[in-house]
């Protein structure tokens, strides 16, 4: 195996690791909701990913760290009642971080040995799954962000994850512009250049009509305007199941969002914080983005619009590497899409399905995308918790139309003016 | 107006009626589930709609037959929290059935005042809203078929709703073919001839990849193989959250199947009876029929790839008139497709979502359709239960991937083989 | 068997279908909540005690008039499982309400011939179980006007039952006095002569501490008070279950209560009227009970303190067979207990269980009353809706202590001042 | 204030801490049930109870460790809504376990200060909120204990909280025997010498009847044969609420028990251990308590009786003291009573009442005791888990019915045979 190859899977592991360094042990077993997991779960999980596919398999005398990890950190099925509820991973105080810790620095040991002592035909066989086990920990990295920040968020100290970013933001915002797509025959899904998940294949082609998009994305002040116009409290203009969630859920601001004293603000990874008109709304649910698109007479993009625009576009943007974690206002106007990658996830008009042709990859991998298509929501374009080498033109991240814990926010289009 | 419709509009009420013709005025109030309403309620919420969007608007001096009818028949938003709750559907007493057929005297001899007496100026007005409430009508004659067969096959005394029909039904099962479809840019949605709901617009391209579909809808011979073959146990043939639905319901096999002394029977309008192998399977969930589909090597169609190959054909079939209210098996072979309208509706693989540039309609009739627009898949062709005069091959129907008591079935589908 | 017994069997068989003369087929359907029950269910299920412990075992040549009906109409445990769910009773249509009152005919025929040519010995045999189902039936009959009422009352339109009665009714009320008791050890329980139930006896020695009982129960006007003064807003009134209650009930006031333009209304049998402030309070909880008696600076009675109290008092008061089946006024004063049989059952502080050395009769008539000895609270006296042939002192009703669509009312006590 | 006190209140407290050590700040974070407190919960609200009610009133100048633990770590109504929500005490990660423990010496050393430097005077207002202090953090010690044991034993690794004790535990059972007590009036409730509970009092006179109790605690074997009976599936044995618990929550044994390759064994403080015939059975329910007696001809003793039996004795027995956290085996037989201390809690057949003529202490510290009077089964004799210097014959614990997860076991009862 190349060296090459080595280096980054040992950067991704220890940027997984430089994202717990803010955390106790304490606060990497807290689960505050059940759609959300302990940091600690995270940790083991995706080093459980390493050990069960690539060293279980691949490296001759190999010995579970720990046997009993296979039932603790396993999300798939299989043996079908064999894992740990969902909903239990926050009870869980053995194994403790540090031994969780101890199990990342064997598994990267092992792992080590495995990739080095590699011969070129294992090398064929073991990269592919390396990087599927890369990128799985990249989404987990995500998840370890967006996680704590719900416990944090939702605790009644809520603390700090880190310290505010240094300078100054701008409050005011760029004005919304449309930029036009001719539609017609064009392709979408992965083009067969570098790692894609399976959901992203096959590439096809679909007829869009002609249509626009957004050029920035949503902002707090906008999304504030429709808050005052009773946008919450107007039946007509929210899906039927939208509009029981909001009364069921009591919704009346995005998540994190407080309203005291007269004034918004919001919780972010910095702790509480007075409300940034310029900044894109986040942490909305897709019945909200929905909503918040018929109020202004517009809709969201079906995901092949989106992926038809941002098709030619360079990976950069408020991604994780920034370190920022919080969404940064749209730069000065020129006539093209901004805030494509990062910031947020942009809701889009569409299911989760399958592409013509769709295959899943074998075996438990498999469980990996395929099984969930049913009742989730496209987003597209990645958030500022998302690394810049994970995202990319054709990805495809799903949630159910009620989340509202990750980076989610919204970019509106429409049927192109004659 | 000219008499020709209000003999049609006599008819379509009149049809309704006959449907109820076997009940008691007991059974038409049994609601056996939040889903389904009794028969009573769908007499008088059919009845509220000529009366609130027509009579009430149009017909002047007209006294609503009784005002508290609105709170009561009311299916709608408009004054959130101001209707009955659904679930509670049942526990209407007063009115009685008496009462209800009163009413719909009532509102017909006032609607027939209306349209004899309209000018064709007000006809022109009037003439699409008579057309959508006598489609919204059959709608729920379908309902009063598809609920009292809940409400009598949950009972325990399964009551049968009518005799068995006459004559013998073939149980043996034609073979499986495949039709071959070319793909590339095509059109639908409706064409603008005759009524369609808002949904069903507007007509627009969309991109295909060579297709097939099986020429005959799954016979229960075959689900039954599925079935013995350890279907409902394998997480593996399932989406995540149909086979969550499977462990929560306990399901083993379609809704109204018994199994007991080593035969399978099902509850069907006409009694309990004897599984046919021949016939279509029915009253499966979504999640039944796409794992079914996965189990048997394909997958289910495309809403747009049904309704391509469905264009040219006429409306005929095992429809609402032929009065059989069960699903047939298939005809003798020939190369085309059979079954395509009627017996059951047809999971397609497609959410139900907005077309292109859709605009629902204007008012309280717009939140008929659009805002169910998540959450819910497509059925296309019809059923045992749907009348000839109410099904098109654009027609968009749409339930929550979990609903079973509706008469829904599987045609398989595939990519082209090159 | 002697004449008299007859005529007692068909004198209360009788005036259970009396109570139902006002009810339509359909009204005799309603289920509004688990634990009501529909009138079609009472009449059917009475049915089937004499048919199961009467006619099956001691008519010769007896044959089930629907062998379904055992299934339908018991609501025994017997084999486990087998008994239709409690909550669908309401979506029995059939057998219909004429069935049933045929069921009822064909019982009471067999019943004749079963009493009229019974020998001595056999009547011995008899008489006690004949006495079990009539007393049972009397317990249905309450049941009948508490669950139409709540059929009735939490119906959209309110349909009255029956006329109001006529005459007028004093809004005064007779001030509150306190009568006082020495305590020490007193007997309670069964004394044998006449019926009893099982959880009546042994008859026992209590020792009790010197009390007061009030001379009247709490009206309307004392409860407004409370209302008014915050009573459902004070958690220190109430125990910490009962405030649970209030919030995730959203008490306010007792059921069928309705506060609209300024004015308290209150749903009764005769339709929706105003509140009366020298009626007893009825339709409260345990919970409201206890909470009320705090506010006050007293406390419920325990059971034996009422029986003792009430043990010397003859079986007069606003009963069933007053016809009015809504509670009434105290009398004018004198210095003795009042209302102490009829109006409203009176909750007592004191939990349902085992009287020493209690066992409970053999077989399945044993599983009548013991089984419920956990989690419920004993009430006193009768109501409006209990026949005068069915109370007694030492009868002990129970119902948990969020009950409130019983006639269930409140008296007051505290320990005796020295 | 005497030396003595403050020594004993050091001792508490100190104890309280000794039995956390083998816990890791994680382990000390784990609720693994809503009914269950994490024991970090429990270490910071026991010092919370000091520092609000002695602290905060009394030691002038004091101020609040940390304001928003006021929030974190009441228990008590006061200000409704206000509480962090009972389900979600373990998401609290911060503050973590060095600042709870912080809290706990902070306090410590007020309390000190408090202490030592009281007038005569001020000793005696003070003295009454000290002791009540102490017994409330008695209880919690038991509760650490009880909580931790329900996370270890719900984990999936179970580990052990300590060793197991040393030296052989007999594993033969003691003949079960019956001691006869005469009844007659007695007195009953606290007598007034020494610390106690609002609810023990006020001492009053009840009447019993001549009863027998156990001489020793039902044991595991016992408790086997029941199982093995079919004790768990026959429902006339079963209250309809035990009943029906056994079977939504699928009971067939203990809490802890688990049968594996033929063998019972059960999670203990020492880890799983197969089950010891001669041991009290524990972790039951009062449901179980109360089938098991009706299962072997006799009842439950009525508090009363248990408290009139248990007046004598020293308190001697298998307490928190002995370190065990486990019941043991009956001593070698005598005539008396044994294990009536320690060991397991004793379920009895009498509702958690108020005694007459209770009268809860005034303000917040009366909100102890009498809001939970409803729906509660009183517990007698402390457990293994309970101090020496907590428990006595008038000592009344409390546990809904369905609670398995304290120490509870069982002692039988009988009326005298003649």
């Amino acid at each position: 195996m190349l060296k090459g190859d080595l280096a980054r899977y040992q950067a991704v592991r220890a940027r997984t690791e430089a994202l717990c360094a803010p955390l106790s042990p304490e606060d990497m077993m807290v689960q505050s909701m059940p759609d959300a997991s302990p940091a600690k779960w995270h940790l083991a999980h995706t080093t459980w990913f390493f050990e069960t596919f690539l060293l279980a398999p691949h490296l001759p005398g190999y010995r579970p760290f720990d046997p009993r990890f296979a039932y603790l950190f396993n999300s798939y099925y299989n043996a079908v009642g064999e894992r740990i509820l969902r909903s239990k991973r926050g009870t869980i105080s053995r194994p403790g971080a540090e031994q969780v810790f101890d199990y990342r620095r064997a598994v990267d040991r092992a792992m080590a040995e495995l990739l080095q002592g590699a011969s070129p035909d294992t090398t064929r066989t073991l990269a592919p799954l390396v990087e599927l086990g890369l990128n799985h920990e990249q989404q987990h990295q995500e998840l370890i962000l967006t996680d704590i920040k719900h416990a944090f968020g939702t605790s009644p100290v809520q603390p700090a994850y880190q310290e505010a970013p240094e300078g100054p933001t701008p409050s005011a915002s760029r004005p919304l512009g449309w930029v036009r797509y001719g539609g017609g025959v064009v392709e979408v899904g992965h083009d067969g250049r570098g790692f894609a998940f399976d959901n992203e294949s096959p590439r096809h082609r679909v007829y869009l009509e002609p249509y626009e998009l957004a050029n920035r994305l949503v902002t707090n002040g906008e999304y504030l305007a429709f808050i005052e116009d009773r946008g919450y409290e107007r039946p007509e203009l929210w899906l039927s199941e939208g509009f029981e969630a909001v009364r069921s859920q009591g919704w009346g601001a995005p998540e994190y969002w407080h309203f005291r004293d007269g004034t918004w603000r919001a919780y972010t990874l910095s702790g509480l914080t007075e409300i940034n008109q310029a900044e894109p709304v986040c942490h909305v649910s897709y019945y909200e983005a929905d909503a918040y698109a018929r109020w202004a007479g517009a809709r969201l993009p079906a995901e092949a619009e989106w992926e038809a625009a941002a098709a030619g576009f360079p990976i950069v943007g408020n991604l994780q590497e920034a370190g920022r974690f919080h969404p940064a206002p749209a730069p000065e106007a020129d006539s093209r899409l901004s805030q494509l990658f990062g910031d947020v996830w942009e809701w889009t008009g569409s299911a989760y399905l399958a592409y013509p042709n769709f295959r899943p990859a074998a075996g438990a991998i498999g469980e990996y995308n395929g099984k969930f298509m049913c009742g989730q929501m496209v987003l597209r374009g990645g958030s500022c918790a998302t690394p810049a080498t994970h995202i990319r033109a054709s990805y495809r991240n799903f949630f159910p139309p009620g989340a509202r814990w990750q980076f989610s926010g919204i970019r509106l289009a429409r049927g192109a003016r004659p």
